[in-house]
């Protein structure tokens, strides 16, 4: 994965930092439009201009930032927990969706519904401490590989995508993360693998309970959902996180829809981008009646309302990191 | 108030950004403590040394930023907003804690429970957008004075603690707020008052719901709560929005407890600050028995603790901006 150092001699230079943060975008459409915007809000005395403190970016994680077929990660992340507990709940050997989960050959997919996904979460995650968890999560994550292509799943990132974060931190924006998948799942890694800091991270989450076990201090998981950061909650998870609207923002699911709505509503400059995954030879072709990763009414508003649409066949020279 | 500018020269001209920024603290045992721990923190090589990162600070605002006696400002605000919209609610003239709220004098104190300040809070701000509800505060703050002193509350914050806010972001923190305040109460002038963007403000809040009215998307506020956060809630709070343990953490009272016990116990140089209101004759004098801001058990664990513990009296020469 390349890394981007800059000098603050660099910054100081130059308005905006230049453009050739975006190597791996082909010179169409959507690169010309993103650096337009860029450029925009960031020509000081200019009308469309934007203090730094405003310069808010959103991403969602699953399809956007990273693959999401042929499965989420946090589930396969789920499914290896499931059978790493195996054994302490001889239970689950005769109870759904658990049963399914462990008696499933490892290259076929599993169906599960939305309640049985959370039900394995639950019944993976709570009772841990966040330390815990973290410690969990990192161990996994440091090993764990895509069932396709036997990489990394943290070599399964967009390497335009991590361009661009850095292009935009680069002009004084603060990219953030606004996912559904589980907060405390994605923050032991974000920083290192996107350059985004835990405390800009916005997910799913689970309630977490305070108390002392042997006179040190814990946060314990509960088995209840606290939050869910999808569709109508990526908006509330914004405002609850920061505070304050993006004036970019960036999916390519249905479930991002109502973060780009929120985020194309405030006044002054707004950018919003949706990630068409129409290319198979390179990673996958999706969209319409997708089960994962569904872009169908927000396709059509993006189109309706002139907002960027990649199409990664096109627009995109590389897709993963070399 | 004053305001401390940074140039980048000055930053990396040394390691520790000068304690000069401590102005209204005698050289007492607090401002030395505060200092060897920021010098500690920021010696690069040292055993001690935290990466910028990590260099996380968090802050109670009641009673340890500003006043929060004779009442919580919060509260003036909520009783302003009862009074604004009476007219809407015949009905509050016979059903308490309304019904007191509208015939007590104004220089006297309503002794409301925390079961009614929450249906108080909830049946002044349910139904509002998120949008209405900032600007509501942004003009009642800008206007708004303290009952005893006639000055604006925004000058009713602690200059020492102002002070000590600039002094540890000149020292590569990231300072928080962690208040049992309400989270959209807080976020329309931290930034102002305290250098605090919105993303770094975590406080008690409502639900929220997205909605489209008008063909534009806005954030309604729900009459349901969502989250308090105070004593075993701080940590909580802490973990959902910043997802890393604090360094440093001071409060003034009980409520604060679990914030510092939760920093005190991660690994390497930790600093923990109560704040004890002992001045009558510049501030006020409140702990063990008073129902703001009570300081007790809290007291006791940083005096075994070995927390500093600042006296108002004794440690600052300065209370309020002149």
């Amino acid at each position: 994965m390349k890394t981007f150092s800059l000098t603050i001699a660099a910054l100081l230079a130059t308005n905006t930092y230049a453009a050739d943060l975006l190597p791996s975008w082909n010179d169409t459409a959507p690169r010309k439009a993103i650096i337009a915007f860029v450029e925009r809000v960031t020509k000081a005395g200019a009308p469309g201009f934007v203090p730094v403190a405003e310069r808010i970016a959103t991403f969602d994680n699953d399809g956007t930032l990273w693959a999401e077929q042929p499965i989420y990660v946090q589930f396969h992340f789920a499914l290896d927990r499931v059978k790493a507990l195996a054994l302490q709940h001889p239970e689950w050997q005769k109870k759904e969706p658990f049963r399914k989960l462990l008696t499933t050959p490892k290259e076929q997919n599993v169906a599960v519904s939305e309640h049985e996904l959370m039900e394995i979460i639950m019944a993976t995650h709570a009772g841990l401490t966040t330390a815990e968890f973290e410690q969990i999560v990192t161990d996994w994550i440091s090993t764990a590989k895509h069932p396709k292509t036997g990489r990394l799943y943290t070599e399964m990132v967009y390497q335009p995508m991590l361009e661009l974060l850095a292009y935009l931190r680069a002009n004084g924006f603060k990219t953030f993360i606004v996912s559904g998948g589980g907060i405390e799942f994605m923050r032991p890694w974000t920083e290192k693998v996107y350059g985004i800091p835990p405390e800009q991270v916005i997910g799913s989450s689970g309630k977490t309970k305070f108390e002392m076990r042997a006179g040190q201090p814990v946060l314990v998981k509960l088995p209840e959902i606290d939050f869910i950061d999808d569709k109508e909650g990526k908006p509330v998870g914004i405002q609850q996180h920061i505070g304050r609207r993006p004036i970019a923002a960036f999916g390519n699911s249905d479930g991002d829809l109502q973060m780009l709505q929120w985020t194309a509503a405030g006044r002054g400059p707004r950018f919003c981008l949706y990630v068409h995954h129409n290319d198979a030879a390179r990673e996958w072709a999706y969209d319409r009646k997708s089960h994962i990763g569904t872009l169908d009414k927000a396709w059509d508003e993006a189109i309706a309302k002139g907002w960027t649409v990649v199409s990664m066949k096109d627009d995109w020279k590389t897709i993963f990191p070399k």
